[in-house]
């Protein structure tokens, strides 16, 4: 049996206070040369601290080997066995922008695209045209009626991106993707790949055949592309999990959209870093579990820009005494993934961590937050969901289990 | 659910290509006085190189504290969970000779022996016969004429050891063996363990019957010793599993059966040592996968022999540069188990490994390669199977999980 089933069972609520700071795509790799990475070249006095009082260690958050999207990673540090609940693109999408999805809805992420005069996609994401001409656009589809019995919402999420959703009795979300992923061949056809998904797909291309129509006459955006349909899973909430109240501070959609399928509360999302301790200090009172997303580490990871990944740390290490105030008594940083600058995109590699608690976690060697330095840590290398069990445990939410 | 069936899916093909060298028990303990093992004892220049370029760290074949079998070693090199089939020693032994087992029939492994005149067995390999002699008394055996409906197959593995093979329909696998497994007592007879296996048993204790008469005048191989008894499991390809095209470069029979039993390609074996690099060679081209089985280090290891364990993994090391060549995208140096010299036997010590490939693995503070200096390596402890996913991974060979 997975241990989390022991972890479930033995929660109990407590007055202590977690907070969790995921920097998104920590995790990176030695450069060539000095061998350090971003974070270990970083000048982060406050987060050493908490590494050298702490304990440390590397976590994988689907399984060795796994490149995990931001869904799966997430799962894992959030406590879940990213392998039993799969989150599609299109449900991402939907819960990103705040978007009600209710059960059987089912959600597709869409781009708008250039269609050339043969048919083919000139360009899968219209030259990224601004949000508001995606604003303006979703504004003409929404005038696309739904058969009978039948809802359609088009959301704009940003640039060329939005999401479609379906909302009816019985409509499967096995469909395949229109969106060729390349250039120079049409959109691929609405394909129902199971019976139950037959009705939706009706639904669809009666949809995408007016959208052509109304979008005839756009110079950039004369085309959609679908990919990624799928429903809400049903992922059991951290409270009936975990007995934790929770709460998500994160700027962006897909983050909050990842904790609210948890079931955290969502106040307003700071509009930038400097706003996080002010927001945090605002969410303490009523929660014990305090969920911190920052996303500019993996957005310089992506793009292959080393300073920048650093310079993003040592900003949150400047933060963080504000951050962290008096009022945790557990406080673990890591991340849902590694986002190394070498490869410009998600990896597999672990995600090093720190678990700070006084007096509560085995204080080790660590000295220093890297990743190198956390091969040596004292939590060694798990599954990343265990790291939410070594928080829960560290806060005293944990009974013993057994006599 | 086991993060390898993720693996599973995740998995496509690419012109990358791994070599996965296996030193058959190379894992060892510190002796007393220097602390060295035969493997950090060793010179071996190109190995230390591959450690310190790479990313290093220690894997359990099967679990922690479970001496394997070669069987349930290999089933871990290969990246499958070993508790989930199993492999008996019969079915090894018909493998590994080329015999073209199919789905039901009914392998076991045999020893001719030397029965006394009292019926007692007085030694248990009948003087480790020359393997010309076991093929002289096969050709004898060959004429004991199978039941209607049935065919029996025997088979010369080498010196005092052969196969027998059952074929017929609906014969079940689960017979006792009739090696006592020591001297002074008669063979034990053939019983069948459940209702399914009665019909084999009445055919194998006909054919022992015979082979006794057959037998009679032979001076030192004048009986049959049976065991293992079993039938081939269904063990999926690595071709189905991970998209590979894999090929097995070994010299000894029980590892080119187990290699086949995952679906290697099986070129003839290099008959030395030295043979391996032009065999390798001769294998790359239209393999992204090479196995590579060196037999000698398990051998030195059964033997007690801590210089000749340490002079194999010496030999190795010389032919490395020529081995890899500039082929390989990835590199794996591993073992299927330990061998302690101390022991003389398989151990349940787990096996140091390396994981080589240029940008795509944790470079890690490990300099050498030895059972100690792992402990410290990026690749933590972990299931033996879980190498294979990051050696796919560090291939490029796993897609991103999840949106």
């Amino acid at each position: 049996m997975d241990p989390m089933k022991i972890v479930e069972r033995q929660a109990e609520q407590t007055p202590s206070r977690i907070l969790m700071l995921v920097m998104d795509g920590l995790g990176d790799l030695p450069r060539y040369g000095d061998g350090l990475t971003p974070l270990a070249a970083a000048t982060k006095p406050h987060l050493d601290l908490l590494a050298k009082d702490g304990c440390c260690g590397r976590f994988d958050p689907v399984g060795p080997g796994i490149t995990p999207g931001s869904g799966p990673g997430h799962l894992g540090v959030f406590g879940y066995d990213p392998t039993e609940y799969e989150i599609g693109r299109g449900v991402l999408s939907a819960v990103g922008i705040d978007f009600p999805l209710g059960p059987g809805d089912v959600a597709a992420r869409f781009n708008f695209c250039t269609i050339d005069l043969d048919g083919n996609v000139a360009d899968r994401r219209a030259g990224r045209i601004p949000t508001e001409e995606n604003r303006r656009l979703v504004a003409k589809l929404r005038g696309i009626a739904a058969p009978n019995g039948a809802e359609i919402f088009v959301e704009t999420e940003a640039e060329h991106r939005g999401a479609l959703v379906i909302r009816g009795p019985r409509l499967g979300h096995r469909l395949a993707d229109t969106d060729p992923q390349r250039t120079g061949v049409p959109p691929l056809p609405v394909r129902a790949l199971d019976a139950a998904a037959r009705p939706t797909a009706k639904i669809v291309t009666a949809f995408l055949g007016a959208a052509r129509k109304v979008l005839a006459s756009e110079p950039l955006a004369n085309g959609i592309l679908l990919r990624g349909f799928d429903s809400l899973p049903e992922v059991p909430s951290l409270e009936s999990r975990f007995r934790l109240r929770p709460v998500c501070i994160a700027t962006y959609p897909m983050y909050r959209g990842l904790a609210r399928l948890v079931g955290m509360d969502m106040p307003p999302a700071p509009p930038a870093l400097t706003d996080y301790p002010a927001a945090v200090r605002a969410a303490r009172d009523g929660h014990d579990f305090l969920f911190v997303h920052v996303k500019y580490t993996d957005k310089a990871g992506e793009d292959g820009d080393f300073d920048r990944k650093k310079a993003v740390v040592e900003e949150v290490d400047r933060l963080l005494p504000d951050l962290l105030g008096e009022g945790f008594d557990v406080v673990v940083v890591t991340a849902d993934h590694s986002t190394p600058v070498a490869h410009k995109a998600h990896s597999w590699h672990p995600v090093p961590a720190i678990l700070w608690a006084p007096g509560r976690v085995f204080r080790d060697s660590v000295t220093a937050f890297s990743e190198t330095a956390c091969i040596g840590g004292g939590l060694g290398r798990m599954p990343l969901r265990f790291l939410f069990a070594e928080a829960l445990a560290a806060a005293g939410k944990l009974a013993k289990f057994g006599a």
